[in-house]
């Protein structure tokens, strides 16, 4: 995996319309960009109409290309590059897109209070190189967790919060992550309810919510399963909006569980779940497989 | 399992207490029955305090055991064994109970409408000694289900249903069950909701609702499940009561779906998990192991 | 649904190689065809060196434009086209590469022998209309499940098999699988093994194994999975090959079973598995999603 | 579950027989304990013909009540009872049992090489109380994991091994598992093969696999899997035994794997399967749930 060529990945969504995987591309291609994978789907099913979803990836060496200089000039980058498919494809096609880099590794903030699960697994992961990406910091409301943070020689920022500071510590949460260049706030059980002015100053948010939603919203999901009698017990991993819980939905799993569970049992058996939901949708959103649209995601 | 000997099982709950188990088991020991399985929990999680659960499956040979003449009388038989179980123990016990008999081939009613798969189902599983019953009757809104029936010889029922016609609708299909001696009536997608009259005279009834309850109650799960954006699809089964999607969940269980799927998709995904959800708590009901307890099933 | 264009599939592999996408891409393109979808994957692990697949989905609507015309003239139909795509694409790039369309109904011949479930599951899924095919006829060794075919009104022919006769019996299967246009047999618990002569003459057979492979190859894999004593049991959906139960593999599942399930009991649980498993392989074959690869399948 | 009663979990097996659930249920009612969990099974596949299988679970209350001293005489102890059972029930029975008691906290040595996932897993777990035992020390044939046992406060040994050295190191090993009173030596990812000495010396050895056993024994099972191209990839937890392995299953799963994978993918994914299956196992184990019964386990 070391020798992988460096690469760009390009999200585009865009009304449909005949030509949209050709033309995309012939971009790259005419640009003299191999391109690594292609996927696309086109959803009929939406509020905005028939809507085209691609995701591309291609081999940047190609920008070192006689063809890559005819077409972009003598600077033939990855800045002209991306403003060149700005102009002569999304602008034209009405697109949203976004594009990334391989070699850019994304600087992830952590914020948990006491439950150590999904923080061990994060790090872990990263350590292991499964996770794209640089822990920034871990930041929690709480000092317990300082010694994980440590073990995996993470910053760790106890920042405690009460009814009366919620609105500072919110700020000064906000100063961290811009401070160290955060990319992506993983909420990794933090029991905190975030505020909507945080959410639209934040970059991308992900929580865990240990229920399956959109069933057992808000507090105590794992009573509320235990208290209805559900078989299955789930974790749901999604961007964080205004409207709690209602984010869109990046990845769910469920595990099987039996009457002899009270809800103790339950919480154990879910932290198995949240981790490993969690670390697919941390994993997805870096590797730039997830696009919102609405309410849902696509993840290709 | 031809040879396997005539057995009841006995269902028994009540309020916790040391001795329990023993004392069940001494009561079946002492008239000479051998206890061929025996299962126990107890729930302290429940609204009425910790309470015992426990099944029993017993070999009645032995009540042509001297022992057991000795201890009730010179009528050996299921009816003063069970006369004695509930005055001996339950009773003492405050202890509520049922007792059921392998040579005993409950008749099931299974209502539906126009989607074939679960009834295909459930008279393929019954034909293949999966489902310990005798389907009785099928019923029906609809007429489209008729050939399916007949294919498996199951005496079919036309009973179409109008807004004005519903409480005569019901009447007669209740007529049918009690001339059919039903005691278990099967909702196979039958897309009728049941009044509160039809669920207080019928045997119990189990409902297979396409969703994961307690999300997605109501109609149109899929569409719903589709609209939200969620990551896996499910189904429900449950024991219907007057509050609709409410009832007792015996089963459930979930199939991963992706984006690529449209609310047509998802019913075609979701009819796979429907009819193994109920076919499963159908047995389960029928091989007397769930026991409800409030909104709480416990399957033994 | 019903309004789905009439598309093409090509499914496509060759040696990797820069600008494959562009260039599968661009040929359609340049046609005036909508790529309605495309994937496309690069193996690096197979003994043939780093290979391409690719599975491009476009809308044959397009050949009725000016465009088409142009670069195939006059006669710019499915088979110009195909011509067309063989001679400037596949064969300069030493591509190996087949073209379905989707107006073109697969017929498919389903050998069985006593066991029903895999038989009614694969014509009641037809029927739904899951599966793009016509089940052209039931072929068996056995009479036993021509009722089931009866009520699909799906013609049956039983053909006896004695070691003797096995040579004569498989010679009229084949005739059968010609005379009926089979273009892939369905092997749905049919209990022969079927002899390299006729694998090598029929068209592509499909496999379910009551086990999951490669262990518990030959004949009663649950007595065997029984007897190690694993914790869940398989089913396994592959092509069929001269050497028994080890062609490609398609698809597979497994199922959690627990000590107090005998082998009868599996029968019984592993029956679940296999209908599925067998239908979502039959499904991705009919679909063009299958390429094998050696003993590997990419399902696209 | 602070307040949860001193107990005592009795594993039992015997010829099966009528009246031994009663006669077991009844020694300890007559006692004067209560029994709070009692299961039992009758497996009539096993090469010892049918055979009872039992746990029952008793609150050691009882201990202190006069019933419990007329029977046992005036040491009514854990150890007095436990002889009464063993020649008044198990003896005449010719029963097979053991006896654990829930105050007794088991000392536990984890075997590592380099791979910290399961060290981790298990480490995270008994801290949060999942697994009733304590981790007594980490022994590694590499330093690599040393931080990680520091993390714990785990004692950490260090024995590389040689093919020279290796019966002197696992004698070493032995002497620190005898030294600090382990009961259960568990293999998570230890990557030596322990010789047939060492298993017949040493308290019990549970390994994880990281194959779907009995496919893919022996060296790098995810290499073969991708390479035989299955569509899933397990992990298998069973008792370690002189025939690699061979050893009874106590817990396996499995995770869906697709074509995009490369062996480096499954490794990635497998680590998730493997450390959940041998957590499993080990809490089964501790919490006296596994039977073992030739090559297969009973897990009641």
């Amino acid at each position: 995996m070391a020798e992988a060529p460096i690469h760009a990945t390009i999200l585009f969504s865009a009304p449909d319309r005949p030509g949209l995987v050709a033309r995309l591309s012939g971009f790259f291609y005419e640009l003299g960009l191999n391109i690594l994978s292609a996927t696309n789907y086109t959803d009929v099913h939406g509020d905005r109409g028939a809507r085209f979803f691609m995701r591309i990836v291609v081999d940047l060496a190609g920008l070192a290309s006689p063809t890559a200089h005819a077409r972009l000039g003598d600077s033939a980058t990855r800045s002209t590059m991306a403003t060149a498919f700005g102009e002569r494809i999304a602008t034209p096609l009405q697109g949203e897109w976004s594009i990334g880099y391989s070699d850019h590794v994304a600087r992830v903030a952590v914020l948990v209070t006491k439950d150590p699960t999904c923080l061990y697994d994060l790090a872990l992961r990263q350590k292991q190189g499964e996770l794209p990406c640089e822990l920034a910091l871990v930041v929690s409301n709480h000092a317990a967790l300082e010694p994980v943070a440590q073990a995996f020689r993470l910053p760790f920022y106890a920042l405690p919060v009460t009814a009366d500071s919620k609105k500072d510590q919110e700020k000064r949460v906000l100063e961290l992550v811009r401070k160290h260049d955060v990319e992506l706030v993983v909420l990794a059980r933090y029991m905190q309810i975030l505020s909507d002015e945080f959410l639209r100053d934040a970059p991308p948010v992900i929580n865990i919510h240990h229920g399956f939603l959109p069933a057992f919203q808000g507090a105590k999901p794992y009573h509320q399963a235990h208290s209805r009698g559900v078989k299955l017990i789930g974790a749901t991993a999604h961007y964080a909006t205004k409207d709690l819980d209602e984010g869109p939905i990046i990845e769910q799993d469920v595990e099987r569980i039996d009457h002899a569970m009270g809800p103790d049992e339950l919480v154990r058996v879910g932290r198995d779940v949240e981790r490993v939901v969690l670390a697919r949708a941390v994993r997805a959103h870096l590797q730039r497989r997830v696009i919102v649209e609405g309410r849902r995601t696509f993840v290709l």
